[in-house]
């Protein structure tokens, strides 16, 4: 026997991304739409501990579809990892009356919602929310498509400067364990080279290439570079290595930063928000629980929260030898 | 025994889009890659016609990939709906020594090459290149994602005024004969309603509807059109409608126009240009023809060209859904 | 003797544009560093009627410097044209006791308060937010900036298709009194001719000028339209009248509309925004009152609210002349 | 008597930065309206010695008044700083019959020009071109207004995940010698504290500064850090500080770096470049040189570059003023 859900409770949770507010506006509204009660927790799982709730309605949510953050704040919480915290977090559902909730957020958060619902027997769903586009069972994270907007239109702006001059960059883009970022706003932004963690290009072949690139006629040029790159060296020190060995090139470098997580999401990712935000709580409602939404081949997929997390999700690789062929 | 392609030519016809530009420099850099002469035509068949060619290079095509519009221009052509204009074109084609081409365009362009590949032999492979994304055999037609950004943008704006005067706005989005930018920005933007020529919503319904909207509590209302809304009216009309019928709403129009066509390619655009170009390349050299290249599952797919100008490019359903709940 | 104030109302009145709500937060902020209270009033003269009111501090204009339109809403009052209506207004006032205010507006909202503040004696300044710049007293208006870069950004976009079909554009912009919109984004996004209401080109010197464009090898052309150009004449009648005349050019039209009234404001709106609130709350305290807060030289200054709203704003005529030249 | 000029040689120098290209584009279309032939120099005062000229006309300028960079380059020119540089540079002038240039760049461009014409009596006009509006004789150089909203818009992006995560973040933005771009965007984009080369704050009052903004409420703060900043931190050391003695605030820090210096031109500086392009062409043929043309209460103006050269543009200290209210 199914048990009918009342109050779910929503919440976004790590590092944040463009998406998120029209995901909590989807869910709140979603729930409104099925005349179930909907509640904001604040700051993750910190919130969830401290009971730092909000009620909230279809019109709490007006406006936030367009902007970037989240309106409901993101931590990490330590005190959650612990046993102590979860049952106080439970403690803080159970007397707010919220049977099940979803969490918006990356693999960490998804862990502490598993653990705590196998704890505690609280129906979960996942909406995967964050930049790097590094989630096994979707296609496509909340926040990625604009990420790789406002990468590539930065991107677009230093060529200005480079193509003036003549000059060789080097900029770093986010993407610790995987190069779906940096692969395609380097195809997108039209980079010479590309330094992802999945390839070892090698020093030599760099500045190999660097080398033919400059030889092909090109004033300027423009490597991509993962933080998590598979080479190991930072763009400052990729810099050192090409101004020792290379005297082509006027050298440069930029580290793009934290303005890769902001902004107003895409058409993308609102709509993904929005179709993410109706799938996880239609889901709850038919007693669901422990999955992640996820977008599979343009359709709403659910993957259980323990392939999403242990899973891996892999770059495509067509886009390398694309990459390799439009950069002759 | 397969025709050695020695020179293949490319252009961009009918309607413009954003990407064009990049499917050019991908089209040319795979030829360049593969020691291929390639020949850009200007003007679409018009060109071809009148033999406006020039010869292209991998630095030919530098500093394009985010540039709107085309830099080969485009065209209809009258003159190429005859056998006479045809026969002209080919012998250009033959006397420039170009032995196939790529066309960027959509369904018309499509047909004119599947007829003139039918009486001449000569292999031709298309990319679909247009903002309205009603083409069958590709999920995503180039220019359709960057056209989906830059209307949210522009609605976005519309909002900030619309909420400041409580105002009612019928805004009009390209889309003729499909809904998918209207529903996506509809979505994308929160309107209140969404107006598509797949769903007749009437009239008495649209009033009903914003009428529910301003007593929930709404300061400000959206409703998208589509140019070939199946309600049958402009919203020049529409505003007239709901003047007679509503006293709730100040009413305002706004035809976005043009300026959806243009813009800087999205990431996303970029991409799939540069892998559509590389695709259609790479077909032609292996010894296919009459093929689109397209968008499946993210994965490069061909698609007959006939049945990519017969077949019908359906909206998502799921979309209809998830709009009326985050319309609640 | 000075009335020492204590309590200062703010409102946005009229059409809205970018930066007033950074003019609102500015107020508000200008308010608390001078221990003065600060009452927003909803709905410019209609929520004052109304007591529509909401006691504001530095926290309270959190997060709004960089939004569009106008937090505190704005509308057209016509009770408060009557005296009765006028009377209600200033018991709201008084109850509240609100003993000054800041009207964020154009013309018509500064001579409201002229008539209030001479009927009662309460000390109003005014902040000129307009996107069009038709006021006496200050180089630039509120919103005028941004709505520029709206507008050459949205021209960008139409010229990309342009160019790639070699069309000629009449493209409507807002301005109905003064050309400063249509000169500064005509020479801003190329155009080849603009109609302002200030000048009268006619229309077969603009035949004969677009026929010379074309002849010097120009592929598209621009024609920027301020919406009372002193032709007198839509675009939709000039795009007739070419036609009709000329067979050089495929002719378009576009009305940009409302959009221009939306977005984040520019870097200067919103530094102009801040200085402004700064000038007016200060110059209340200091006893002034019935004066408009302008930018003259760079500098603050203050013009009398019946000078403001009698004077006429002009165009540079240099422009006009740079125009010429750059069309060429 | 005046020695009547025939053709006029422009260039761009030093470091690029919007509004360059549409500068070039007045400069070449002015000297056709004046018809008189103009010479395009590649890469500055290095192009002058290699004479790496190109003839343009009204035509070759098509398309460039929205793009970022120079499509003349830039460079800096250690051999021109020799008299056998300049010996050579004006070989090459007077061999291309060049008699006249217009120089766009900053302080070192200028230096070159007035030592050039006063050894070789050419007659010579400056364009301020660059971001950091620090030259003497304009209120504004080209490229400025451009960068304070390229800034504005990054740091937006900032601000939402800093809000998401109660963060304090030091963000480096461009200016070694003034302040200009901190302070307004400090401004334009709600920072708490904003350090600039023109004033020492010093590391304590920052430290309590933060400590107050933390206690009014604030969730979020952004200490805006010119290059030049006259504590001598940089935004990594100034982390550290913080680290060490606040346990408030997690930091996090951003060097915006040289996506600062593209993208296409505001219109405020395409309408700039444009009126400066008249201005320096029509004063050289009125017989003057050896000026600069600027911006002085929105009226064209000439300095004298050797004033130009040895003056300051200093900041309006109104907006430190403004800049504490508003981060009350």
């Amino acid at each position: 026997m199914l048990h009918t859900i009342k109050k779910i409770g929503v919440f976004t949770s790590g590092g944040d991304s463009p998406g998120m507010n029209a995901a909590i506006r989807s869910v709140v509204r979603s729930c409104a739409f099925h005349d179930i009660e909907c509640v904001g927790i604040y700051r993750g799982y910190e919130g969830m501990i401290e009971g730092d709730f909000k009620s909230m309605n279809a019109r709490s949510v007006k406006g936030i579809i367009n902007k970037g953050g989240t309106v409901l704040k993101s931590a990490r919480s330590k005190e959650f990892r612990t046993a102590e915290g979860r049952k106080k977090a439970y403690d803080k559902l159970v007397e707010a009356g919220i049977d099940a909730f979803v969490v918006i957020g990356g693999d960490g958060s998804f862990t502490g919602a598993m653990i705590f619902s196998q704890e505690y027997g609280i129906p979960v769903m996942g909406i995967p929310g964050t930049i790097d586009n590094d989630i096994f069972g979707t296609s496509h994270t909340l926040g990625y498509d604009t990420a790789l907007n406002t990468v590539v239109e930065a991107i677009d702006k230093i060529r200005d400067t480079a193509s003036s001059h003549n000059r060789l960059f080097f900029i770093e883009v986010m993407g610790r364990d995987v190069g779906h970022i940096a692969l395609n706003v380097g195809i997108g932004a039209g980079a010479e080279e590309i330094l992802i963690p999945e390839e070892d290009l090698g020093l030599d072949r760099l500045v190999e290439s660097l080398r033919r690139s400059k030889q092909s006629g090109k004033s300027s040029s423009i490597v991509v570079v993962a933080e998590g790159d598979k080479i190991g060296k930072s763009v400052f020190e990729l810099k050192d290595y090409v101004d020792a060995n290379m005297s082509e090139y006027e050298v440069r470098v930029s580290v793009l930063g934290h303005m890769q997580r902001g902004g107003s999401p895409s058409c993308f990712d609102r709509v993904l928000a929005s179709r993410m935000g109706v799938k996880a709580v239609e889901s709850l409602i038919t007693g669901k629980s422990n999955y992640m939404v996820g977008l599979k081949n343009d359709v709403m997929a659910l993957t259980p929260l323990d392939q999403a997390v242990k899973g891996k999700s892999k770059i495509n690789l067509e886009l390398l030898r694309v990459s390799d062929i439009m950069s002759i």
